[in-house]
């Protein structure tokens, strides 16, 4: 038999819920209408988008107007940063976002506008003291990532939320990484502004949305039709709105459990690692369940990958979202690992899908894979 | 056996291809990796975006680079005229441009832009002269819609990229219409920017993509990841593109063919009304091959759109991309037709899946439609 893959990689993407692609299919098929339209045969999937509207709410705590579907988190990000530009907004972010954060806000900059980056501490957790005191007569935006892609670190979101509150600051998170997979409730948080992507939670690529509250105004980053309350333009797609809806529910609904089976795996592999006495760094703190970036010293962590991919187990380098580019990722820049430890990191996210065998087999794949490379280092020495 | 509709409203969206469906379905169940990712399990997906685009370029007479994914017409239109604020352009545009431009570019003129809106002749023909004195010292770009949405008019848009080009300006087409439906290369008309949208053309919606040549320079409008080339962030909606390709080829394969028999059907449509004695004006000229825009004067499109409905036949009225808005159309305004000509107007779009029958069936409705609805009337007066 072939063996399969051991996906370990749900941080970039993951498995398309099969219950969100059997609620597709209609409406690919058959319920194919334009929902904007005025007859009959578009009421169907009218009714549709607007479940699914209600059931994503629901799941994040949001009133239902206040979701607008866009195609992803990307475009969430920018829709939200972009305002910047619009708006004539001061933009306080921090040093470990992702690249839809971070380069909006250069194109901000470039075009004269002013954003501030934030230092992390050494778990990549976001420091506001040194934006105290510039902060007084700014207006605009802070944005920080829930949770972040490379490391896990789930942010003090509460505090960092009244920080902003307290000075004036709309509240804006990239939760890209945590809806789905920790619990959200967007109104007791107090968030003004949040982006989200389904294919991070088993919905389709292509789709995602922004929750914003209905007291926050922004400008379209796309006009044209007046779908989304005229929010964002273009025709609505109804089966990829209908499957990230699904998808998310499912998840929501099975949060407690899944999030105890993946820290249980995640708690063997970190084990097995331990016992074949294969030294490692984990890198960040207080993580979502199942994410681990973790720096081997003296390897590189490309090189652990392809021997992994060898045997068919999937994981990703710390620079995991921009992986063609070989530079030190600027996470690992931030939180201060050196190059040699920064070189050496990779990331092993665990989804719904993985088993304790999988944690068993990636730890014991790791470390055969360090011990044949530190023989061949030995002996390309001599 | 319960009456299936018959669906006439191709322009707002399109039956999905089935063999555009069947090659999307493994990219949802199986091959599901972001291709953006260095291991093994990324390859079939990055391959099948990278063979989509060639597919996609190929139909269009471009060099596989110059095509980006995007979300689709909304965005490629808004990719564009956008950059009117980022790169301080001038803009030069029709009235009768689909939201989608218009709607951007009052925003550029909101913040401080300049953006010039040239007529049309009573056909929707647009008119440069009003533009000449004007158009010296321009630097910018040029966008005009390759098919108008509503009355389904051909521009000459061979003299419109001479006349652009001629002043130094880019010029890009909305060819959310075109695509698919009429021959287009864009080497030959030397176009510089081109829209799409797949669900135009029989593809899924949420896909559509921009044609760009080489030599033009475009800020993106979704920044982040390196997807793309650069161009467009985010990460790659595999099954749409591939969908997308599959749908594009199908309908150019098969342009020729369609052409002929949607000609006919349209014919047929037309013949079939003035036998009945209908009275009505067909607006627009040059049109797409099954392409009605009619207008009825002294009765209300929006009415007889619902009792077509009533009866399982799919149009739509005049201000189709707007259905939700009850006035009339900036189309039909700029095309000058009277109001009471205006309010009277339905779309038919016919697409290949429509039967010279369903032609007949349409005309024989509106026809005993206007003749209760003028029984109604005069019931009324008296």
């Amino acid at each position: 038999m072939v063996k399969k893959y051991i996906y370990a990689d749900n941080a970039a993407t993951s498995k398309l819920s099969e219950a969100a692609l059997d609620a597709m299919l209609p409406f690919y098929k058959d319920i194919y209408a334009n929902p904007s339209q005025l007859y009959s045969f578009s009421r169907e999937a009218k009714k549709a988008v607007n479940v699914s509207r209600e059931i994503i709410a629901e799941c994040i705590g949001a009133k239902t107007e206040e979701i607008i579907f866009t195609s992803g988190g990307t475009e969430s990000d920018n829709f939200v940063i972009k305002n910047a530009i619009f708006q004539n907004w001061d933009v306080v972010t921090s040093m470990i976002e992702h690249n839809a954060i971070l380069k909006p806000c250069e194109q901000v900059k470039s075009l004269g506008g002013s954003v501030h980056f934030l230092n992390v501490d050494k778990n990549g957790i976001v420091d506001v003291s040194n934006i105290l005191n510039k902060i007084q007569n700014m207006h605009g935006i802070m944005s920080i990532m829930m949770v972040n892609n490379e490391i896990g670190t789930l942010q003090p979101i509460e505090s960092l939320i009244k920080f902003a509150h307290d000075n004036n600051l709309i509240f804006h998170t990239d939760a890209v990484q945590a809806v789905g997979h920790t619990h959200i409730d967007v109104k007791t948080l107090d968030i003004d502004l949040l982006s989200a992507s389904a294919h991070k939670f088993n919905g389709p690529k292509g789709v995602g949305f922004l929750y914003k509250k209905r007291s926050v105004s922004l400008y379209p980053l796309l006009n044209g039709g007046g779908q989304e309350l005229g929010n964002r333009a273009g025709t609505e797609n109804v089966p990829a709105v209908v499957g990230m809806a699904i998808a998310l529910k499912e998840n929501v609904d099975n949060l407690l459990n899944t999030q105890i089976k993946l820290k249980k795996i995640e708690c063997i592999l970190l084990d097995s690692l331990l016992k074949k006495g294969v030294n490692f760094i984990r890198n960040g703190i207080n993580h979502l369940p199942g994410f681990l970036s973790l720096s081997f010293p003296g390897f590189s962590g490309e090189q652990i990958l392809h021997r992994l991919d060898l045997k068919k187990i999937i994981v990703s380098t710390g620079s995991a979202c921009d992986s063609n580019n070989t530079q030190i990722s600027h996470v690992l820049k931030a939180i201060g690992l050196d190059d040699d430890v920064a070189k050496g990191t990779i990331r092993i996210t665990l989804g719904r899908e993985n088993s304790e065998q999988d944690a068993i087999e990636i730890a014991n794949s790791i470390s055969s894979i360090l011990k044949n490379m530190s023989i061949e280092k030995y002996n390309n020495r001599s």
